[in-house]
This record gives C-alpha cells, sequence and structure tokens, in this order.
C-alpha cells in the first residue's frame, strides 16, 4: 500500500490494522520533515493516531475540526493532500505548521494563539443551526489550553444554550512547559480514576469483526450506546457547562478512538471526550524530553547568540540584590526563566497560558513593592492589550514586559509575528518602550527599569549577532550615537536593525534605544535626511512619531514591515522583503547624498 | 449621631443596631447624588452592607480590598472620608464613579472593567507572602464578573499555589442585564440550595451579647469556628481550585456578614464566602427594574438623539432580510438591542461579560455564512485586542463590530474613554474602519458592510444632534464633502467632530468616513493647509495617518485628544480641553488663511 496516497477519504475504508500502520507512515514522516526544517515534534506525534480517528469518524471539510493553536496539525496535512507541500514545512512556499485555510479548505481558519477554538467551534455551530445544516463541528483542546480564560468564557455560553458539539480533550499532561494551575490537577484526578475506560475491552464481543467502514459502524454504535454510558466516568466540572463528558481513553488506540468519536458523533448535546496521549510518542528522545522538542530547530541551523538566554541570567542576577519577581504564561523554556525559577521557586510564578491573568497579576504584585517582570513573545501580549493599559499603565505601576520574540520571527509565520507591538503598546500612555540593540544593552535596560518606577516594556528578537563596543549608559529617553559622521544624514534604528545600520557609510548612525518617549532632544538637533529602521509595521509605529515630529523639518524615510500580515517564514528574507537590507539602506543613503549635494550646488 | 463624620475606623465601634441605621443613612445619600449626578444606583444600593461590613472586619487601608469593576464602591467612598467630594459625583473635580487610587489610599487601584479584581488581590497577595507582611487581601466580585474568563484563570493560578485571600460574591442574580451562562445557572442552583445558611440563629446562643468590636470578636469566633464549617454547603465547583466555600448568606444582614467575613479573615486558606445582595435595595423603583437603574443619567439631563437606538433599529430591517446575528457582551440594554433579542432571538446571543469569545464567537458564525454584528463599547474591545487581529482580521472574515460609546464618554470617566479604538484598530491589517458623521450615515454604514465581505468596524459615539442633509452613497474608502468652499484650507473631520466642522466658515469640509482605507484619491488632490479632527488620542490615529501620507505635499495639523488618560468627566470639557470647539478651530483657519494671503503677497 503506498501509504503516501492516502487520503481523508481513502483512510475510511482502512482496517484498524492498516489504520496503525499508516500512522506509523505518518509517525516517520513527520520525524523526517521536523528533522530537516524544524517544528512542533512531540506534539505532532502524540496527535498522529488522535488525527487518523478523527479523519475516519468525520467527513471533512463538511464537518469542521478546529484544532486548538493548531502546532499539532502535521499529520492532518499529510492526510489532506498536502505530503508535498510538508517537505517544505515552515518554509516560503511550503506548508505553514499552523492551519491555514488558505492551504487548504481543510483547515477552517489561520490559527495559531491558544483557546480560541471553542469560541469558534461554537460560532460555526450555531451557524449551523441557523442555516439548518447538519455539520458535525468538532474542537481539538489542549489540556494546556484549559488554562486559558476563553475556553471558559466559551464553555461558559455553550453551557447557557446548549448545542451538538465535541470537545476533544487532547491530554498529553503539559502545555509547552510544565502544566501549571488547578485545572492540571483535576485533570490529574482524572487521569488516575480507577474507572479508567478500556473501552476496547468493554466492546471486544460487540465490536469484533465489525468492519471499519465509517457510518455503518456509527450506526451499528448506536445500538450499545447504553453500553458505553454506563461506562463512562460522570465528571461534574464539566456538567456545571451542560457538557457530557467520556473518558479518559486511550490516545493511541485508534479502534478505542473510533469508536468513543463515533458515538459522540451521533449526540445531540455537547459532549467533551477526553484522550490521554503522550507527547513525543514514538521517538525516545522526544517522549523523554518533550519540553526540548516542543519546538525544534533544523538540525544544523547555525546559532546567534541568545537575548532571551541573556534576560534569564540577568533577572537571576537582579533577584539577588533586588525585591523581583518574575511572570510567565506557560513559556519559561522558551524565555530561558528555567534557571530562575529553580533558584528563586518563591518569586516565579508561571500562571499558565493566561496572559490577561499575568498582566493584572502584575500589577497587584507592583502594588505591594515586589517588582514585577512579565516575560512574553510579542505575539501573545496582544492576549493581555487591556490589561497592559488599564490595570497597569492607567494606574502607572512599574511592570516591566518582557517582550522576547519580537519582530520577524521567521519559520513560525504568519500567526506568530513580533512586528505589532511598538504600534499597540505606543499609544498606551505612561508606558515606557525601550529595544536593546544586544545583550549588554537588555541587561542595562532590565537594571535601568528598576529605578523608573513606571510601566516599562523592553521589546527584542530572539537572538542578536554580537556586542557592540559602545555602550552608553542608559538616560530615560535619551539615544546612543553609535557612528557619528559628518553627514546629512542620519539613521534612527531600533533594536536588532542596529546590526544592519552600523555597516552603513556615510551617515551617522544612532541607536533609538527609546522608542518612546522620543528622544526629542536629539531630534531637534537635526536636519537634512533622517531614515528610521523598525523590526515591526510601520503603522503606528516608531517611524512614524519621529515622522511627525520632525513634519516640515527635516525629509523622514521611514523603512519597516508593510501594514499586512506577513506570512514570510525567514527573517532574513522578511527584512529583505521590507528594504531593511545594508544594499537598499546604503543605496537610499547614497541617492539622497547626492540630491543633497545637487541641491547646494544650484 | 452625625453620621456624616463616621469613617472606617469609627465604624467598627458601633452596634449593629448603628451599623444598620448608618446604612439606611449611606441609602440615602446614594439614592440623593445619583438622582442629581447619575451613575450605578442599583448595584451601589446592592452593596451597602456589604460594604459597610467590609469596614467593620478589615483594616482599611493597611487591608486590601479590590472591587471587581468598581462601580458599587459609592458607599466605600462615604465611608473613607470623601462625603465631600461624592456631592459632586462624577464630575470634575468630584469623585470619580469608579476607585481610584488618586483620590484615596483605601482605593488600591484604579479600575472600571470586569474581572481584573482576583488577578490583582493575587498579585497583592503572592507580594504580601514574598514581603512577609500580614495584610489581608479581598476581592469582591459580582457574579456577573465570574462569566469573565480572566477571572477563571486567576482561579486557576490560585488553585496551583493557594495563599490566603478571601473571595467575597457580592450574588444580584445579574449582570449589567440579564446574568447569562452556565455559571449563572450554576449560582442559581446554589442560592435556592435547601440548606440556606441562617447563621444568625446557628450563633445566637454564642454570639448574643458579644461586643462588636472588631478583632475581639475574631477571636471569639475562632473559638466557634468547626461549628460554621459543618453549616457550609460543601462547593465542588469552587473546590477544584483550592477553595473553601462558606454561603450563601444574606448579603443585607450586618451582623450575619461581620461573622462571616470575621471567620474568612482567619482563614489560612483562600476562601469564596457566596453573599446575596438584591440590586436597588432600598427604592422601590430600582428593586423592581434594576437594569433601567445600572446607569442611570442625572435627572432634567436634555438629551441628544440616540446612535445606539439607530444601530438596534438598523439590525432589526437588516435581520428581516439578510441571514445576520447580533452579539453583545452583556450589553444589550446600553447598545439597544433589546428590541432585536426579542425579534430574533435564534439570532442573537448575549455571550456575558466574555468580549474575547465573543470575537473568536464572531469569527465562527462568519465562517460558516451568517453575517455577525457585534455590538461592544469602545473601551470594552480592548478586551478582545488579539481576537479582532488573530481570529477575524486575520483571517479576514466579514464581521462587523459595532463600537459604541467611541470618543470621549464624559461623566464615566477615564476607566471607560473611548478614545484609544482608532489608534488599536488602525494597525490592524485587512480591517476597514468607518465612522458615521449622524444616524443616517450609521444605519447606511451597516447596510454597507454586508456587502464589503472584509472585516468592518464602525464606531460611533452614543449620541448626535441631528442629521445631515447631504448623504451620498457609501463606497469603500471614498469621503463626503459636506461644504464645498473656495478655500486653501480643509477640514477633515470623523465622525461626531463633523458637528463642529460644519460651523466653520471658509473651508471645504469633508466628512472623512473611512478612517482605513484613506481617501488617497481625494487626499491626492489637495495643497494648501489640512486641518483633521478626531474624538480619539492623536497617536496612531486618522489625522496621523494623513500627515504621514501628505508628508512634504500640504501643511497638516492634527486636532484630537492629548496621548495621555483623560479623567475629564464631561464630552464638552474634552472637546474644549482638545481644541475641539468651533472657536478654536475657526480661529486656526483664520489664522492660517491670512498667513496663506500673506504667502502669496510675497
Amino acid at each position: 500500500m503506498d501509504f503516501g496516497l492516502i487520503n481523508s477519504e481513502q483512510l475510511k475504508h482502512l482496517s484498524v490494522e492498516e489504520l496503525n500502520s499508516y500512522s506509523a507512515y505518518l509517525r516517520e514522516r513527520i520525524i523526517d520533515v521536523t528533522k530537516k526544517n524544524g517544528g512542533h515534534l512531540s506534539s505532532n506525534l502524540g496527535a498522529v493516531e488522535l488525527t487518523v480517528a478523527l479523519h475516519y469518524v468525520f467527513d471533512m471539510p463538511k464537518d469542521k475540526v478546529i484544532w486548538d493553536v493548531g502546532h499539532q496539525t502535521y499529520a492532518h496535512k499529510f492526510i489532506t493532500n498536502r505530503g508535498e507541500l510538508m517537505s517544505s514545512l515552515r518554509t516560503d512556499g511550503g506548508a505553514s505548521g499552523f492551519p491555514s485555510s488558505k492551504e487548504s479548505e481543510f483547515d477552517t481558519f489561520i490559527t495559531g494563539h491558544s483557546g480560541t477554538s471553542l469560541s469558534m467551534a461554537l460560532g460555526l455551530s450555531r451557524a449551523r443551526d441557523i442555516n439548518g445544516s447538519d455539520e458535525k463541528v468538532v474542537a481539538v483542546v489542549g489540556d494546556g489550553a484549559f488554562t486559558s480564560g476563553e475556553i471558559y468564557e466559551a464553555l461558559n455560553d455553550l453551557g447557557d444554550r446548549p448545542t451538538p458539539l465535541i470537545i476533544v480533550l487532547n491530554d498529553n499532561k503539559m502545555s509547552i512547559s510544565r502544566n501549571v494551575g488547578a485545572m492540571s490537577k483535576y485533570f490529574n484526578k482524572l487521569r488516575v480514576n480507577k474507572n479508567f475506560v478500556d473501552l476496547k475491552s468493554d466492546f471486544k464481543t460487540d465490536l469484533n469483526g465489525l468492519p471499519f467502514v465509517g457510518k455503518p459502524l456509527v450506526r451499528a454504535l448506536t445500538g450499545v450506546k447504553n453500553k458505553v454510558k454506563g461506562s463512562v466516568i460522570g465528571n461534574k466540572f464539566f456538567e456545571r457547562f451542560g457538557l457530557k463528558y467520556y473518558g479518559p481513553y486511550d490516545g493511541h488506540n485508534i479502534s478505542d478512538m473510533i469508536n468513543a468519536l463515533s458515538l459522540a458523533a451521533t449526540s445531540s448535546k455537547p459532549v467533551i471526550i477526553h484522550f490521554l496521549t503522550q507527547k513525543g510518542k514514538g521517538l525516545v528522545d522526544a517522549e523523554l524530553h518533550p519540553d526540548a522538542y516542543h519546538g525544534i530547530s533544523p538540525i544544523g541551523e547555525t546559532k546567534q547568540k541568545s537575548m532571551s538566554a541573556v534576560a534569564g541570567q540577568t533577572l537571576i542576577e537582579l533577584a539577588e540584590k533586588e525585591n523581583i519577581a518574575v511572570v510567565t504564561a506557560a513559556m519559561s523554556d522558551g524565555l530561558c526563566f528555567n534557571n530562575f525559577a529553580e533558584k528563586f521557586p518563591d518569586r516565579f510564578f508561571d500562571v499558565a497560558i493566561a496572559e490577561q491573568h499575568a498582566v493584572s497579576f502584575c500589577a497587584g504584585l507592583a502594588k505591594s513593592g515586589v517588582k514585577p517582570f512579565f516575560g512574553v513573545y510579542s505575539t501573545f501580549l496582544q492576549r493581555g492589550f487591556d490589561q497592559v493599559l488599564h490595570d497597569v499603565c492607567l494606574n502607572n505601576l512599574p511592570v516591566t514586559f518582557l517582550i522576547d520574540r519580537a519582530g520577524a520571527v521567521g519559520a513560525d509565520g504568519v500567526t506568530h509575528q513580533g512586528i505589532f507591538d511598538l504600534s499597540y503598546l505606543s499609544l498606551i500612555p505612561n508606558l515606557v518602550i525601550a529595544s536593546p540593540k544586544d545583550g549588554r544593552e537588555l541587561k542595562a535596560l532590565m537594571e535601568f527599569s528598576l529605578g523608573v518606577n513606571r510601566p516599562m516594556a523592553i521589546r527584542y528578537a530572539k537572538s542578536y549577532e554580537a556586542d557592540f563596543e559602545v555602550q552608553d549608559n542608559i538616560e530615560l529617553g535619551k539615544w546612543e550615537v553609535l557612528i557619528n559622521s559628518n553627514s546629512p544624514i542620519t539613521i534612527l534604528a531600533v533594536g536588532r536593525t542596529n546590526e544592519i545600520a552600523a555597516k552603513i557609510k556615510n551617515a551617522t548612525i544612532v541607536n533609538a534605544r527609546f522608542i518612546k518617549p522620543l528622544d526629542t532632544q536629539y531630534l531637534d538637533t537635526l536636519s537634512g535626511t533622517v531614515i528610521t529602521l523598525e523590526d515591526n509595521i510601520l503603522h503606528g509605529g516608531f517611524g512614524q512619531a519621529v515622522k511627525d515630529y520632525l513634519y516640515g523639518k527635516c525629509k523622514v524615510i521611514n523603512i519597516g514591515h508593510k501594514n499586512e500580515f506577513c506570512d514570510i517564514r525567514s527573517i532574513q528574507k522578511t527584512y529583505f522583503s521590507s528594504g531593511l537590507t545594508v544594499d537598499n539602506i546604503q543605496k537610499i543613503v547614497d541617492s539622497e547624498l547626492s540630491s543633497l549635494e545637487k541641491h547646494a550646488k544650484l
């Protein structure tokens, strides 16, 4: 059998044995492509059988399966005619590492953030009810996403006005890092329940020899529904929200999962089915260290220096002398906070995937004199926008936001770009915004934030080339001249773009380390042409603020990302596409110089 | 006894009888001031005894009481030396209608949005643990706020690592409108529990004759703890989060509440105490119609025409011929959606105080061909920022956002200003943003949004003066010339500011009905001076985008709100403070004209 040609429809005609072999094949393909291109290895290996079972039972794309976050959809992509596309996973022109309705009608939405699947699924279900159609709607939610407040908002709404909808709880016992929170403890209880349902043995008599051919099976199962009902564990928590709970089942036993999902598909009420899966299933290394394999880099990728590591190390040094606390929303690994967590457990708070809570929580810490550093990826801080504005900045509390993965992020693509933060943060009153050019400056800015007594955001990319020689002392709203040329051209560079700026000739190069407040004293000295560089969209960003300030005084050229969603999956290419290259900027400088010279001659 | 002089400290020395009389006094003061100045009458009347009991038991401001939202703090303000300030409630220089740490050290934070209190309280508690101090921390949370996802994120975190913290569930059986959701049903079950605890009768023997003098009582109560423990209702839901649940108790029986709170104050674990209160308690009208009294306007205030009413009526007309659905996050009254809800219950969704969910839910509806209109106050849409960007706009789904209470909001003040939306929405790719000058245009824009097949935001203030005569057809990105003068001065006005612009002489007046995309075709025709008007902060708003586009071609003057939080409590004064007045703008026009003339003569 050529598994490479199997698709969602054909898969329904395979036997359980064949489905198992097919799963093994998918697992190999996933390992191969992830080793080559990087990606979310563990979670994808854990979801192979679940994905196969979902395609067996449901008629996609008519039936809608919404994957929460969507980082676990590699098997789904192989099954839905994207084998070739997957060989160039996470690269331009290849498959996205997340669901994408642009890639395939089998992906209902483009997603990448946590906790939204149930809300979207409820929207699809209620639209179905309004339209009078009959498609099934399934939300596949990891246990980690259950720490996200939006899931609870959706559960509350669903419970208010129930409609058929299937929640698949893909329980792999961790979100990205250690799963935290009361819900995690609660899932633990469910897992160890002595009534763990072994559907296979329950159903041996009924199902042995039954042909696995989709619809007929569902009908066959309907007859034995009562028996299944009797075997499930009553579950109070989910019943509060009007959900019938079934499980937990072995999330790697395809025939059990097919039975359970088939049953769920016939329910006229919303149901939640609990599957226990193993992150990294099938790859020994990943099973033992699923954290390390959550998002792996392609083998052999050359590494730059890690900004995140500088942040993590600096926090440890600060904690030794200052009353600081460190907060993360389930991203301790990526942020390099694990050492801090080990050294200062009493001052380290992983609040789970809950950015809203994390921000308001920091407001509380700050109010009582503990200095909080909230480490967060740029794209995820969007989730706490109102709390940053209302709870922290309106109250003018000294919370420091360590905004990692700012700017272009590369392979993760459009759902994870950190290219909006300068715009959505600059509009917030009271907030100081800074961006370091290198690791030494990041450290200095973090130290500086201890004394600033205002909310402060420090945004930086994951990595940097090398430390600069120039390291001026930090002063609020003061920039740093890196190269003082006797030139009518001034380049104002934010953060990582200083690496490019430093290679430009015949211009004065300034590290605009504060995006807000602007160094207006310096701006007042300028004439000629000013070029701004930022790893952010242009609308509402640094350059526009400079242009606004210098209106009528200088010629201002803003270079940054276009005001659109950006699905370029390489940082270098994104920079290139936005004109953030030495070549392009040097050309602009040279052309400005010659036109200024011409002008002077006239 | 002169109740006007009683404060938090003195109140601790009153007898229960005196506390009841004092509560009656507070109730009268609240009714008086609210009738005069407007405000949240019902919720404040419902919380009088609860507030008195909290001040009796806790040592504020050392002990921290965080009021969720904070619209129920009038009694608290009277008790904390703000009697005089309260007589000018909700006006400039008077008391804010919400907690304000600027007003009093008894208010820990400035707040006004829902669902954040527990996160902040948890931050205060963990800071206390780090600092080794011993203050108590109390979060007073309404049943409505329990539909907010952030509360759940905080519960999850608290359950993960418990610390002493008291949650007071102020259960008045409704949020602003009818309380919705599964949690609401669940609270209903708790309320009718036949074991409703009558603490008074339980404790008659123990407490009769005990002097109500604070600390001694707490010590006295500690001795009878076990008895109380036996009488409370075990509660599974909250126990999941490691909370001990006590209640429900009568939230107007001061002595019961003092007993319960005193007990809670001694707990080494987090507890939740459930009080049943009655919105509008003590005012017959408000008890019968608490909705109508949620936020009342001062008696005798002259009313303008209601934009919200136009939106509500237009939705009804659209629903008669189109497959639309209407979504609100618990603001049906304020948005004038009640008639729609009655006529089209199957296409009306009040998802409770859950803006995040509401937005992703709309993405689901739109994907399956039902056209959603999400009605939301400008300030509350901040809560769904990531979902607007990620779930709706990245997916380019045709959701229409009806953004009410945009711009300056007047009496509600700094926590509710709708002056950020043009900035935080303009930065989002794919989103169309429009703002109508009057009711007729609002209706036309809503009709237009049916065909635009993209996400679209329509933002408007609560009210408007009158419909304009000019009503051009709507075309995407095309503006409307209201007054065509032969003048080198052009005024581009957004939404409500057209009312001012129309009164300016010697300038061409343009209704810039689309903020995004800009009418660049029109902008390309301009020379001379361009003045932009918007009821939004300047940073990242409409004017800056125009200035950016016209850079080097025209002189551009942006008029809008300063880039700061604005606590001016009158719309008129806010406009005045920002230069959004006929006088100021006319002066600018005249001065520009004369300098252009001078320039021409030279």
